[in-house]
């Protein structure tokens, strides 16, 4: 599995097609999902009503002034549709270009009518491997759009609420839904980050555990740091998204939501901060590993250097008197075998005491 | 100790939580306590009156300009109860939510009637544990609320002071008290700093000393580390916090208060410098560590090789003569097993002069 | 070959020939190409003109309104030739120094009626090295001069849109132009990176299969980091130029090509984001090198220890009875050899225990 | 000493009394002197009168605006002289509780009439030991107060210059007498810097020539990084109070004042490096250090393994002739002997080679 | 020479004269030159006149309106010279104290009728050992004023453009010559930035080829790292005076130098990233150094283990059967000799499978 971890990035990383014309709406991505599904979504104070299409021209009859309508395309791989929403809406072909490029990092732009927004949405996939989707975002005044690479994202929450009627969504226009969906995504974050944590805490209890074997714990503790870098790597750019987000004067934002967007901008500030934190600690995971090691070749040297010390000599006497001299008088004195024993145990206790002085025993 | 120690900060990463409404007031943290005890303080120059209830209906009629009424909110287990305070001084929903949110990093917030200062309030409990207690302050023309975690604080000297009217703070209004406060919790800042520097000389001590085993020392530095990088993840954004409230022009700050607010930012770039310089020790304690290894191994390696180096090639030499050849002259030379020994004497001689030269001994 | 390729770059540092008249046309660099090729493209909406000539007079004839003129010098070796087509469009002296000046660092230069942008174009030769020319760009009204070192560039899927009229170019101005070539020569950017990122992702897996010589592969690495760092430094301040571009007030650059410079300076922040993982990555792949060399040392050290350990103090038994004292009372017992063994087993028994212990087997 | 040397920061670490009433005058320090001296200086172009007291009333008659008076007060244990003082110039409750409070980080505060500028003067003591002394300086428009911790200055020389009228001290104000005395404690912080800096290289040298014992040279460096580490923290924050004066304006700096002011600054830009350079060597120091050691025990290891490597081989022949199998036809060949020490020579040719080839002899 | 190169610096560390009144004009250096030469260089369009001497009265003269005068003062011991000329040119007493201040780092003063630059000129001495002569430079309407430490510098070009009228020189004023001045001092960077780089190449090769011992390359790479630390603490702050100079706008520099000075920014801006490209080098060198070193030491161990695991355990099987018991079977058996060789061989053959399973062999 580490090696098929270790190959999915690299497939993953295939920019914007070289050399193609600036502006071409070409899908570049990891084809998630082949076939494209539309979710419109139209709600005022009084009604709310759900549909879902896989044609996009369905949603093209919701666009008026009395609902907001948060139209979610899943599925970026038929690029007409895309092209064909992106005509009604009157958005510019950069935008389109960005929308279907998956591998766009986080950003904000805004123009006169409408406020694009890409970012990368984090969720679980069979609470197991972490999902990056690329998300983009267009939202005017009374419509959200939202284009997902696959089904699956972390908005039923939100959808609940809205059909539900839980808290100001029903009573406010599309800036708050915009919020609430970034919200939602902030809030993965935090869930995927924790959970991570915990990788990195199982990790260091092993480590004090001394459990698992060298080799899988250092491949262990250098997944978990790749795994930290591309999280950081996604997610880091969106603060800066928010903060301009909420400098922003778009004429469209009302000032009420302001205070969600700046509270919005703290949670991005402790989510980068997380992952900071979590960096570091593996950092000083490796560390406390090549820590370990030392300690423990320290150990072994130590057990060595003791047993080699003691018997080499001890051995040489030995040899000594294993010599077959003709003329080696000790070896006809009635307590020479005697004698010689008591001298190994006096180089023994010397050794030992020697050893103790040291601090080695 | 140390496997609890390690478990703590894994109950505590809780954050907001997931898909939640935005601006419900749900308490996040680790219900320190359950029951919520309401500490009420009326002063002016002339009077001071202190109360205690556990309904914080009791703290409502003490809202007039006649004096300054601190109210102090001991538990955030029983949202009721805060929801009921916030709707009586009219306070934003995300105001509450964050008084709520124990893991939310310290902020200041300024609103048009009031100020809004979330922090951490660091001290020890049986003089071991740090507490991470998450403290919110609003503070108004004449009102001071302060929400805390659990009971216990570091406020009784301040107590002491209003009820003995030592110093300004009888003669000043609510934003003398804020300072007052937040300067008390600045000096338990320095507290529990100097007292992790403590901790962290005697760990030097130790290692200078070798006194303890090679891997209680290890987990003792990698404990103080994480000790002291929990401490500046804390602390380190108040800094921000009292630098942004002094430059804040607030109507309800009295000119004369600044003053004092500059002096508390003096404070808090200094509590700042000690964590980092406390930080840059410790890395220097795990450098010094390495050290040691590294000087003790080569003193390990350094007296095997010695010993090894002297018997191998004397043991051979013995091993040579305890052949069983017929034919080996030397055996019948009447002074051979002296001439044998002389050898190896002066084998052993060289072997220490070239030593000596080496100044391996 | 790793011979030849560290001896590369002491032939390319030549700078600015030392103490000669500022503004001096000097070639500096490897003469790439020793002859100069002029190769011209006229067009507008309605024509489209492609010439070739080796004399640089034959591209004067084209200055005019009607037409965006794109002049291309291929081979920077004959001066005379570049300080005529200077001449011609009275181009600055500084200017003409920094076109042939090859180690020029990436800028842009605003000047009353042209814009002066310098960089290095990065491709493949022969699909394994890569090449790093130097190219100057100045752009006017409604021409364009590019100057390369030599034959061989990234444009010509860019000549294929303009000879057939794809995307906006034909209808555009020199600027689009300029753009154009400026986006080619930063997607041919992600291309070089990427394939260095290939390169990291094999050395990694090499490293984790441990399969070549430890000599070659630090070898490898250390070449593949010094690959990085000089893209690094090749590309990164192409970034500020085009940032500088973007913020750019020049009279000739159209407001809708602004949108698109915008565009590019993303691909840009891209780019340098890429290479910066790419050097994080290979000092990770050090990281993990010597941690598998101290995982080596601590495995054959282990094993030494065992075996030293085990029959040192084994053979020192075998040693006692091989010596030929006359009055050695075991020797002559009936079962002193099988008791000698069981001693020795035993011993066995006891060390393998206390290694299991240690878990070091 | 190296122990009483770690010792003494930890009795140092004595921050403002915690809990205590903002404004409070308490000493917090080491008590370096217990009784309080006050030098009276009074000058102008014509006339120069100086005095010693240990009231500091007798200073309060020279309060007028013929001359500039310099009031020195040595000793801040006795703080209710301080508060005399304070009280009949009129200082704000903080400055005195800043005067007082050793521990203070160098800074400037401009206040109506007069500026307050607190920094640690530093000077050796019994040219071997560093005195960090606390020091505060209040400036009004034609007096200046002082305040040491002890007895003992740097200021001879220009109480010299005041009393001999050398340069332009007589001639000027207060303002410039403010520079000359940060100009004397500045030209300190050089003298003590260069110093450390000798024994740095002392320790560089002493390395190199590896005459002293492992453990103390160690010992050493990690001494002389500290001592860099607590000047670098004391001297760093002086830069920025410097900086602060140069750009102020407040009413009684003379402009021609100004040019000297910018030269201190660029002095103390100067300190700033020469101490981030000496950071920077003693950590090369250690880096070299660590390569000593490695490169010992790469020596060490060699030794033993080629001993090791010649040697037990030879020594398992010896010991297969020394078996004692009754049929053991070499044992009987006439020359057996000589046959087995020509096979042993041959080893050790071999094994010679060998090594030499891999240039370990 | 190692020796002599590590004193060097030691020699070089004296401050400005510590307590000596400011602006007092004490040369502080090396003395490298005891007598003051004067270069006089008169020119216009016209004329052009060289002059030497050894009294600064001689330049005098010269003092007009209708040529420039380039005045060059070779060495600054005879400070008298130095204050005449001075006082000729109505210096500021700071400007003169900063000429003859040798240890002045690079700086420039905007003064209302001349600018003052101060910096390092670096050259070679005997093509090896590098010189670092503290230079400054005055330049006003129509004169400019060099001193220079010694004799010796790198304008002998630039001389020869004055006097054959080479390029812009004699058409242009003071403000131009400075141009000229400070762009020879910035390409003689290059020169010694090149050579430094030449020497980092050969470390790098000597390190591949393992050539030379151990110990030697180790200070071969401290000694260049050191070099290379220097020059950068010396260049580096010239980059931010090339910057002010370019940004002044200083009554006398023409507008047409202007270019020319943001190309002389742009030359220091390479100089600068060559130095940190180097520096970054070198410290690639000592990684690749350690690796090196372990990687030796890892085969070091490996031969020694191997050897070991292999005879020990046989030499226990010899020793076995060396011993005198009276009751051996197995040394009666008839092919108990061979039996013992077989089973040491097949013991053998065990230890090499494993050897090459683990990839040792």
């Amino acid at each position: 599995m580490a090696q098929k971890n270790r190959k999915t990035p690299k497939q993953k990383r295939k920019y914007k097609t070289v050399n193609s014309v600036p502006g071409t709406v070409t899908y570049v991505g990891e084809k998630k999902s082949l076939k494209t599904v539309v979710d419109i979504v139209n709600y005022n104070k009084n009604l709310c009503d759900f549909n879902t299409s896989n044609k996009v021209e369905d949603a093209f009859d919701f666009k008026g002034k009395e609902h907001v309508t948060w139209i979610n395309i899943n599925g970026l791989y038929n690029t007409t549709e895309i092209e064909k929403l992106g005509k009604h809406y009157n958005l510019h072909p950069l935008v389109l270009e960005d929308i279907v490029t998956t591998n766009q990092r986080a950003k904000i732009e805004e123009y006169e009518d409408y406020l694009f927004i890409v970012f990368k949405m984090l969720h679980f996939k069979d609470d197991e491997e972490i999902v990056y989707e690329h998300m983009s975002l267009v939202v005017g005044e009374n419509y959200l759009l939202t284009f997902q690479e696959a089904d699956g994202d972390v908005f039923d929450d939100l959808r609940d609420r809205i059909r539900n009627s839980k808290g100001r969504i029903r009573n406010a226009r599309a800036d708050y839904l915009m919020y609430a969906i970034l919200d939602a995504v902030v809030d993965n974050y935090f869930t995927v980050i924790e959970a991570e944590g915990d990788k990195i805490e199982d990790l260091e209890e092993r480590l004090f555990l001394q459990e698992t074997s060298t080799n899988e714990i250092t491949s262990d503790i250098q997944k978990q740091k790749r795994e930290i870098l591309k999280i950081r790597r996604t997610v880091f750019p969106f603060r800066e998204v928010v903060n301009k987000l909420e400098k922003s004067e778009w004429k469209y934002i009302d000032p009420r939501t302001n205070n969600y967007l700046r509270n919005l901008y703290d949670h991005m500030i402790q989510v980068n901060e997380s992952i900071d934190l979590y960096r570091e600690m593996i950092w000083g995971l490796m560390d406390l590993y090549m820590t370990n090691i030392s300690n423990k070749m320290n150990e072994v040297m130590k057990v060595l250097t003791i047993i080699a010390t003691i018997f080499i000599p001890l051995t040489f006497i030995a040899g000594i008197y294993g010599m077959n001299f003709e003329n080696m008088p000790e070896l006809h004195y009635e307590h020479g075998y005697i004698i010689v024993w008591a001298i190994m145990i006096i180089i023994l206790i010397i050794m030992l005491i020697y050893f103790r002085k040291k601090k080695w025993i």
